[in-house]
């Protein structure tokens, strides 16, 4: 974690998700994590290129990718296929990643980025890097890996659109980007989640009550966990409110979110006296 | 039904859905009958845009659509936000539209379509007309449907590209796509499917084993319906067969599927003497 750069947004005071006055901002993930973050977490998405036939309108196609150690995506496609030719001709291109949308969920509420730049071909000296890369994150490849009309392409990213859901939103510098890591939590997350919420609903009351200036919390459940800290959804007399609390400090594993935890409820207790 | 285009693609004859030689092929629907079914189930896809500085790099978006009568997305855009734009800048856009990819399975071989055209805002005079038939696709727009600085696009398609899975792909003409039918079938589909595999499997061997070319089907279990047939898995001794049946008529709702289920029975019946 030492090459992070130390950018963390504090939060942007909207009304669901204001501190009160006397309580400290929580650290976040930069919106250049988040995207990473997100981007790290499928291996498909929309790729816009630009067309032949009549030239220049943005086409939209699915693909598959994986991510080389910058975060660029690298793609496998045929020859053939309308994306190639259309890169071929001008290189310029976009990918789309989104969040998954849970079931019956508003779907411009969830996080999505458009990492835009140039998609082109990787000679067959490269090829060898990135064939495993790209398996790994896409096994169902395995079957046409090695046929002769499939190239590599990578989308070398210039600039990226970032939206997190209503009014979380900005450009992102591509270098912030290409030097952040993606979330180690973020498969564990859900577990954490679940068993935080199952398991230590009593602690999460104190954290909101003693840490997170809400005293007259009644209960409380955790919606969102990363590296920095864990989002919680207050439930007072005044209704429900969305609470951030930091962890003292980064967690890279669940172990080290578990003694965090501790040593938030012993601050709890402390300062509830 | 009746001005519906009688342009049914007769299967491709490749290795998994080949029929045999004595076996007339299966009515199907036409690539554009597929396209215009696919863009009707779902309310959300990527826009493409053209990006204004620098200008013309294609900018992918996620965006909630509705349909007008001619299956030309509708959108309800804010002001702000970028592919709008974009696309008063230059109004070359595409919709990309995909199936639902199960669990576990190939996102490449799951359908896909892009809607190429002209996004045009809709001028204060269209906007009643297009605000019910938006609101409806998607209710969650409810509560900023009379935002003041959001406003209705049209996409105008003028060429769409379908990709029905690996190796079933064409370029479709835009007027047969205005002019298709969705399946009437289409939120039918796993009901039936789902209850024709629970109680009428032995039916399902009888169509394979006399109707369909497959007279040492040993088993056998429906994978789609669509009005004017439906596709099934036969599994014989050598192997498992992908096999499409035509319904006597095109069907427009459970009850005439049932019926002519049941008078595909009958004339299995016959035909196993």
């Amino acid at each position: 974690m030492a090459d992070r750069p130390m950018m963390h947004q504090v939060p942007s005071g909207d009304a669901s998700g204001s501190s009160p006055a006397d309580v400290a901002p929580a650290p976040e993930p930069t919106h250049a994590e988040r995207c990473r973050t997100l981007v790290a977490g499928s291996s498909r998405g929309a790729l816009s290129t630009l067309t032949t036939d009549p030239v220049g309108y943005p086409y939209g196609s699915v693909a598959s990718y994986a991510l080389d150690a910058r975060g660029n995506p690298l793609f496998f496609v045929s020859l053939m296929a309308e994306h190639t030719q259309n890169a071929i001709r001008d290189p310029r291109a976009s990918l789309l990643v989104t969040e998954p949308v849970p079931d019956g969920a508003d779907p411009l509420a969830s996080g999505r980025a458009t990492l835009i730049g140039r998609l082109d071909a990787i000679g067959e000296e490269g090829r060898a890097a990135v064939r495993d890369v790209y398996l790994a994150a896409n096994p169902s490849s395995a079957y046409y890996i090695d046929f002769g009309d499939f190239v590599f392409y990578r989308l070398t990213v210039e600039s990226i659109r970032y939206v997190g859901g209503y009014g979380r939103m900005s450009w992102v510098d591509s270098e912030a980007y290409a030097s952040s890591e993606p979330d180690p939590l973020a498969d564990a997350a859900v577990g954490i989640i679940e068993h935080m919420n199952a398991d230590h609903a009593e602690a999460q009351v104190l954290y909101c009550r003693h840490l997170a200036g809400h005293p007259d919390t009644t209960s409380a459940s955790m919606s969102s966990v990363d590296r920095y800290g864990f989002e919680m959804i207050a439930v007072t007399p005044t209704g429900r409110h969305a609470v951030r609390l930091g962890f003292p400090e980064p967690c890279t594993d669940g172990l080290q979110v578990r003694q965090a935890m501790v040593a938030l409820v012993t601050d709890a207790r402390r300062l509830a006296g």
